[in-house]
């Protein structure tokens, strides 16, 4: 199904095959050894496909489904077109992730490293073995890269900045005052390590403050694509291991967020923030400065946090309130506009 | 009026051909061999130019204009000051387009097609008659570019992306995983093509799932400045024809827009969200992922759109109403308030 | 404390000398000579370090530093561990921000001036004495750049452009149709001078109106990171002098910003609004077009405000509202909850 000009399949996989990477289970009544030679979603999905049903939404795409294989929840097997294998799993997005990465998996080989000849690369840099690094590059003075990472075309890695191994770096990023770990993805446009907003507002001209931290990105950091990160004050701006941001991100000064959070487009995090591990938070959302969320919350896209926020709960709304209290806001504010018509 | 230095007028025009060109009528009275040689806004226009009133904020701009002509709408003649010639229409401001395109059209010649010889150009892309691509410039592998279309500088075009005729992509663009057709234009530091936010979350670290779609601009689309589209997960992400898309908006994976919608800034669109045709989305909206935008519905500004929602109607607010709902919502607020005080 | 690959210090500064540098008072037991070696938040520092208390959130940190000296306002000086110099002074983040300029001067020199020889300069350019320029710059005809400017790698300066001196230009910038003071500065993926969203809407295509004016950034203007203005579309866009703006904002066409104004990140200001001297935005706000914000207006984070709001006063919400009149809005809402809850 994938466009053969953009991805390369790996190799078929017999069901069998399939279920031993994606840790699912099947009837004895399925045919093992039936081959799947490609993913694809229920709607678009052929007699060899395979394809997955997470989001009970498109349970009438399931019904209909013509895919050879398809990962679902133990409850949705009932439902399963007669000419499709169930692969059976509490978790089919993760099953069908793990299968889509077996078929498509990243196509990057250091066998194929290559310093394009037209970036400009400081001779005091310290570049590692099997780096990649594209055209229009420009590598600053003493920056260091790990091996078989990636710099892709026209990105700027500004003086002293140290990134590790296995990182990809996308096209048109600039990256100064940073000590990057191993596996870390920048997607194009990103900007990390820019002074923060910081200043002393006075009536004869914004007086800047130095500043002085640096952004530190730990193992398996994500940030997408136009996403902002200044660095710190004096402090440094942390994002944790396994932290992942979606587009158009602002991360402000001196912010820290902990291990494996995932951050919505668009969310704005204001200086000196700190996000716990394992926070959720939706598109748009603001979370104002100097605040704490607490580990495990979800905030809901659009709403504004201006205080401290305790773990493990959802919350909506600008201001935020929890999850309840907010729905409850809307109904109240309806049954009102309801009664005053009646009067 | 407008800055030389950046602005070429074409030449001057009388009051008939402006009338020609823009669709206008004028009464018997007027002198239809006036010359203009401008278009200026009202209140800095000078006996020669040709200016326009559409929002009725600036009828005061109108009383007191120098301005030699102007397009208004029918109801607005009687207000005219007595020296300015009144081209009457009921789309003045399409009408003031058009005549504004005749005095300063595109200045871009494919005479002036040049290929820099510092882009770094794969030898196996395809490149169009009169296509010109500026400094900087990286094309990667199998690229194809129809002819006319303008590449400006330090943009990035990835490997086997097609890009049609008579498009023009800005500077410090990035472009990936994409089929895009004839007369496009994509605004500096555009992001398409990149993974969407596509993982499974688990404690032992999220698992991307490979995006395998692609992103599909229709003609005469126009993507704004610092702009983000992701490509699809599996289905293709679609921008229907004749859609324009403003600064700093996010698409999320999957979405597909219909023809001739308006986007404005800041925009969020969450994954596998359909929009269909003829939707006016206001600045910083938020829409859910899943869920559809029915034909021609018109969404405010800061609004957030969090279930399906019919054609045809305006909706407001977070989470969006129908706008008089909304609109009561907020008076019944105040009421309350009023009241409370008043106990 | 400032990682020295990154921040080069000057040197070290006496008490006295401290304080006559940012206008502050200290009792005269306090040992005038005693040498501050560095500058360090509350706490971290150690007893040679000069930190400052401005956010009473930070209280703790100051009843518990080892801070050898520390600006705080009057009040505080009775909290002072007894090992701590105090800095007397009513704006103690104003005489931090002087203080680290003294030990972290800007480290640019114009002695250091290069051009590098990877960048594409149009010979019709006019460049000052003492600019620096970065690799893969693209410089197009006719642009003016004063002296002791710098202008960071892989950054497009379109033709036409004047850029006065002592600015700094960050890099992947993207600037055209514009005119730029002095001492001004854009951080990394700033777009100026792009075409605004203006068209009018129609059936059979939207009609594209040229946008004909330019942005005007006065002297002292900073623009944050892929913060995206947009040009006039007749009038210009203008920024005035010593307003700062930080990340991923966006500015509409024609919108007129005064002196001295601070906008956080990731405001939208629609075309032709007009924010007079002193306005402070926060985060995500919405400013509609057409309209006027007051001087010295504070609009609260995430508001959207709709129609002219007079000066002198903060807003919340959206719609925007007086502040006290959002916060009782906010507090009935709850009560009617509360209310319902019980009966």
């Amino acid at each position: 199904m994938a466009d053969s000009r953009f991805f390369k399949k790996f190799k078929d996989f017999s069901v069998a095959e399939i279920a031993e990477i994606s840790g699912c289970e099947f009837s004895d009544a399925v045919d093992s050894a039936f081959v799947l030679d490609d993913v694809a979603p229920l709607n678009t999905a052929k007699e060899n496909h395979l394809s997955f049903l997470d989001n009970v939404k498109y349970k009438e795409d399931f019904l209909s489904t013509k895919a050879g294989a398809c990962f679902i929840s133990p409850a949705m097997e009932e439902f399963a077109p007669a000419d499709t294998i169930c692969l059976i799993t509490p978790t089919p997005y993760k099953s069908y992730a793990l299968a889509a990465q077996a078929f498509y998996p990243e196509k990057y080989s250091p066998a194929n490293a290559i310093i394009a000849e037209t970036a400009a690369i400081d001779k005091t840099a310290d570049i590692g073995a099997s780096v990649t690094i594209g055209h229009h590059v420009t590598i600053g003075r003493n920056v260091e890269i790990g091996e078989h990472t990636r710099i892709e075309s026209n990105t700027v890695i500004e003086d002293n900045v140290k990134i590790g191994s296995y990182c990809r770096i996308g096209s048109n990023v600039t990256l100064s005052h940073a000590l990057v770990a191993d596996y870390v993805r920048l997607y194009p446009g990103v900007r990390v390590g820019q002074d923060g907003f910081g200043f002393a507002i006075s009536p004869t001209g914004h007086v800047k403050v130095p500043q002085l931290g640096r952004v530190i990105l730990e193992d398996h950091v994500e940030i997408g694509a136009n996403t902002t990160i200044d660095r710190g004050a004096g402090p440094d701006t942390v994002i944790g291991q396994g932290t992942w941001i979606d587009n158009l991100v602002q991360i402000g000064h001196n912010v820290r967020i902990g291990r494996g959070c995932v951050i919505v487009a668009q969310v704005g995090i204001s200086g000196s923030a700190k996000i716990e591990d394992y926070v959720a938070i939706g598109g748009q959302v603001g979370i104002a400065g100097h605040i704490t969320v607490g580990m495990g919350a979800r905030i809901g896209a659009q709403a504004g946090v201006i205080s401290d926020v305790p773990g493990g709960q959802e919350y909506l709304g600008s201001p935020a309130f929890p999850k309840s209290q907010f729905f409850r806001q809307v109904a109240a504010l309806n049954r009102l506009i309801k009664k005053k018509k009646h009067d």
